[in-house]
């Protein structure tokens, strides 16, 4: 749905909030465990990627969530970013 | 509980997982919605730090979090990064 060089943001295939978007690196690490391979550069196009996506949406109010792990949730062993909007509880966990 | 140049980690007041740690930024912004206000460097610092603090907590499996705005359960409107640990369940709302 958008893509910056390096970047990719698409749905979430099983949502689980009305909007669920997963914000990809190219760069391959298995988790965030790894983050400190990113450069400064990279770190930066990231997270202004992921807060420009989530405006794109025409989210004011959102999440960001990394599960990190498989006993935190992380089901696919490559970085990625969940951003969700919409019907979102106080509960994180 | 720890502290670098810039950033520091606390134990949240009201843990909502067995480990509850937050990780603010000495950078003012409000939200993560202003995240482009923060430079390579102090994106950088601010990520490596978070998986710091995980790994020196003992934790493998953990979630990293950032409640943006009112509606998504930002209650302190100064940046800040939540990371559980324990107990966790699927749910990320």
């Amino acid at each position: 749905m958008a893509a910056i060089d390096g970047f990719v943001a698409i749905r979430d295939i099983n949502p689980q909030a009305p909007v669920h978007l997963l914000v990809i690196p190219e760069h391959h690490i298995a988790s965030f465990h790894d983050i400190a391979e990113f450069s400064e550069g990279e770190d930066k196009r990231m997270l202004d990627f992921i807060a420009d996506v989530a405006a794109r949406e025409g989210l004011n109010d959102y999440r960001v969530v990394v599960n990190v792990g498989a006993g935190a949730g992380q089901t696919v062993f490559h970085l990625h970013w969940h951003v969700l909007g919409g019907g979102l509880s106080g509960r994180m966990t």
